[in-house]
Parts: C-alpha cells; structure tokens; sequence
C-alpha cells in the first residue's frame, strides 16, 4: 500500500507543485483521491495507468480538488473505456457533474457510478474483497470528507513443506487459509499454526484535506499507519488557519500523535512557502515521524520512508 | 510580435504536449488564446507573468480548449488582482462560466468582461492604439472561431540629425511622426521624408483551431506574418479529419498557401503521432515555411525561426 503525491499545492499551484491530487496503489489497484488541474497529465508523468484507476474521491468542492476531474473523464472516454468508474463525492456533486459534461458536450463510453457522501459520522462507502473504504467529516468552510482506506486480514499461508509431509489435498487448502487445521486419516489434527504462517500485514491509510483541527478527528483515524493531512500554513498562522477552514502543520501533527499514527505526511503547503523545511520542523517537533509530499513520490504505509 | 505554445495537443493531452493554450505577446501586452488544462502551470514554466493578461480568447467550447479557465480565474483572484478581465468567446459561454464559478463557491475580485463570438463574417472583437483583433467563423462539429491580431501601423521616426539641423520644435513633433512635412521661417517646406525614417513594419498573426478545411478560410487570414493552423491528422486521414471537423497538414499548408502567409506553425497533434516529422513534412511539401509547435517553443512572426 503507497501513496504518490501527484499534487502538493494548496489552491496556488506553483511551479514544483501541483493542485491537490493522490493514488493510493494497494497491490496495483489504483485509488485515485482528489483530482486537481493536471491530475491526467501527472498521471503520465508518473507512468500511472489510467485503466487501473476505477474509483476516484473527491474530499470536496472547491476548484483545487477538482478541477483535473472534467479532463480526465473525457481522456478515459477517448481511451476507449467501458469499465464503470465509481466517484465518491459530496452529494451535490453529481449534478452539476452532469451538467459540466453536457455543456462541454461530452457524452462518456462508459458508466460513472455516483456514490454520494454526506452526514456527520463515518460511513462505509466501498467494500471488496481486499479492502474497506470509510468516508468521515471533515470541517471546512464547505462539506468536506476524508478517507479512511483499511486493508482486509489477508489469508494465512500454507507452509511448501507441510503440503507434502502431510499431503495436503487441494480440496481443503482454502479452509487452512482461513486458518482451519487439517485433520488426518487417522483422526489426528494438525493444528493450522503447524501447517501456515500468519497472513502478510494489513495496512491503513487515511486522507484528511481541507480541514482545521477538531477534536474528534483523530477518533477517526486512529492507528493508521500512514496519515496524509493537510498543512497550509506554519503555526505562526494559526488565526488564518482557523478562519480559512486549514491547519497549521503543527495541527496535523497533533492529529498523528493523538491518532497514533504510523507516520504522517503533510501537503497542500500554501504558495508563500518556497521552502517548507519549516512546516516540517514544525511538525517533527510534535510528531517526529512527518515526512514533507512532494510531487511524483510515493510514500509506502508501514515502510516510512519516501521514495 | 510572438506566439509561445503552452499547449500543442489535441483532445487527448501526452506527456510532451498538454492541451490548446497560446500566449502572444505583442510588445510585452499578453494576449491568451485558448485554455487548456493545465494553462496555469504552463505560464508559470513558461515565466509569463499572470498579471499582463488582460485579454483571453476562446476559440470554441470543448474541454481541451477550455478547461483551465476556471482555475486560471481562481488563481488571478487569489492573486489579488483588481484589473478587469476581458474574455472572448462564443456566445452561449458567459453563463456557463458564472453558473460553474458559482457551483465551485468562486467569487473573483475583478470584473469579467464578457465579449460574445457569433455570426457568419468576420467581426472587429477588439481595438486599442496598437492592436486591432477580429474574429471569424471556422467550421468545426461546434461553433468555433479562428482570431486575426493584426498591429496598427506606428508612428514614423524623427532622424536625430534633422532636428538640430531644421531646429523641429517639439510642438511639431507629433505631426511630423504623422507623415506632416516640416514648414520652415522662409515658408519653404522640408519633406516629412527628408526628416524620417518609415515605422516598423507591422505584424500580423493569425489562430485557426479547430477547424475543417473550407474555401472561404484562406481570405479571412489573407496575408499574414504568422499563421496557427490546426494540424491533428496526416493527410491518409482526410476523411477521418473531415467527420470529426478537423484538419490535416496538408489542409493547413493550403490554407497558408493561398493566404500568402509568412510561415506556418501547426499544431493540435492527434496523440496518436509521437513524431510529428511526417505531419511536418507532408505540410511542407505544399508551404514550405511551415514549423511544428512545441510546448514552451516561440514563434517569431515575420522572422521565422523557432527559438
């Protein structure tokens, strides 16, 4: 499970940063949160394909979160698409979705499913066989909604050895997995603990962008191991924070350590700072575990480091 | 005066060129000839500064042409600026903008003066001391409209030496730089020749996208320094071109022809050609003067060479 920054800028894109934009990888299907102008050309530009992507977040309606969303749909439609493509947005959004696309006078090759968000408390809004997805609230100046992406327990592995020593058939190999012990022609049970070993680890990710720090927000992402949050503005800023709906980084740090967090990673940096070795300091100063996004590399979950 | 291409795709951006957006700069004024995705992070590459737009022209509504307008206006807001802004473009976009402005919670802090493209002919859409602009209909699946910058002629030049020598008072200078011959005490009459030199010679450029090939086109563009003309296919694909209401180069090479430009850039490469040579060459076989456009390249006109 990794994340690539594909957009680090808050509403001012700079030259070394583009609007807010994501992908969560988990094991090579493509989660795409937020989506600002540029997202389908930073998609190239990291060699991310397109085909993989069949959900896409948005945390909410302003421009910088959305506004790569038009081209991108329209560049999945002339790529040929027919595969449905979920979006998971503010329940507004799909109406004025619609509209964008029939006045721009694009008719899409394939479904967009519309999953809408909305309400004060988590809620789950994807499930598969891999994975679970929680939307929660957020506080902005608008409705806004983070993610919360939960690896499933994967399946126990059955050790090469013991399928020969004990002849395990293939009829039962399953219900090991799922960690069922393997009774014997005689009877006799060999317990699952001798014939597997436990399942790779489950991995957690959360995304917390636009908000200011409130107090239940770490409750919501509690013990992840990656964290990314927002941090517009050094704490010397805490009042525009406050009033422009942001957080310092030092809040976003706040928010790991209440949270337990594995490691964190701060973005959507305000344009005033060409530097952000500060915002980090800042951060590390709290949370010593914070790493800066940057845009193009990928940060692994339960591996902090980046890369 | 000079184009610089931000953008020389065509509906499907790729990793070497985003989508349509031009800048012509006629004596450090800034004019934006449509606005592709991604416009904003090409001026900054680019080093144009955002404040000396003051003029955007929209050639038609679809995406790739239109898509990084609103995060353009947001990003000249939160800016600061104050100065009107003045927006060209086809008629039914004015409210469609505002609706989606709306939608996205924008409120600019300066004015958007709306100037509708309609009609059969070609059309003066703006003037000032240096510049005239008019536009004219191009034929494509939509309305779209191609745009004619042509500079007023300048004022002559005083030679140095005739003003010592003939005493010019300064209150005769401006007429004299009119053409006005110069009326000495004894009533004789120095010629204005005798005492000027002939202005620069003034530029003309001319933006043709999207559009299919159609006779009435070459007259609008008659004689300019500089033409832009849409080249997405190569001229196998004629008749794809002509469904889609595009063109080839060879269209647009004949286009240049008859209208005795100066030299040709063409553009809006379909993404299927990663080497644009052939679409280059076939051009060239009918226009010589004919160069590709490339993301971050100018364009000279009446001295063509790329740089």
């Amino acid at each position: 499970m990794n994340l690539t920054v594909l957009g680090s800028s808050s509403a001012l894109p700079t030259s070394e940063r583009n609007p807010s934009a994501h992908v969560l990888n988990v094991h090579e299907r493509i989660f795409l949160i937020d989506c600002g102008e540029g997202t389908q050309l930073q998609l190239r530009r990291n060699k991310i394909r397109f085909a993989k992507i069949n959900h896409i977040f948005i945390s909410h309606l302003h421009g910088d979160h959305v506004f790569g969303l038009y081209g991108l749909l329209s560049t999945l439609s002339l790529m040929g698409r027919k595969t449905d493509l979920n979006i998971y947005a503010p329940s507004n959004f799909e109406s004025m979705l619609h509209a964008h696309l029939s006045d721009f006078d694009i008719s899409l090759n394939y479904e967009t499913r519309f999953h809408p968000l909305s309400g004060k408390d988590p809620v789950k809004i994807m499930e598969d066989k891999y994975i679970t997805v929680t939307s929660f609230p957020l506080e902005h100046r608008i409705p806004a909604f983070g993610f919360l992406f939960r690896e499933k327990e994967g399946d126990r592995k059955i050790i090469k050895e013991a399928i020969g020593k004990f002849n395990i058939p293939v009829s039962r190999m399953n219900a090991i997995k799922k960690g069922a012990g393997l009774e014997l022609d005689d009877g006799m049970v060999v317990p699952n603990s001798e014939i597997t070993t436990a399942p790779p680890v489950s991995r957690s990710f959360a995304y917390c962008s636009d908000t200011r720090y409130f107090k239940k927000l770490p409750s919501y992402v509690k013990g992840v191991d990656l964290l990314y949050h927002e941090a517009t503005f050094e704490k010397d800023k805490h009042e525009l924070a406050a009033t422009t709906g942001h957080s310092t980084s030092t809040d976003a740090a706040c928010v790991a350590r209440e949270a337990g967090a594995g490691a964190l990673v701060i973005g959507h940096f305000s344009a005033r700072y060409r530097d952000v070795s500060r915002l980090v300091e800042e951060a590390r100063a709290v949370f010593p575990e914070t790493y800066p996004a940057m845009d193009g590399h990928s940060y692994e979950a339960g591996n902090v480091r980046s890369f």
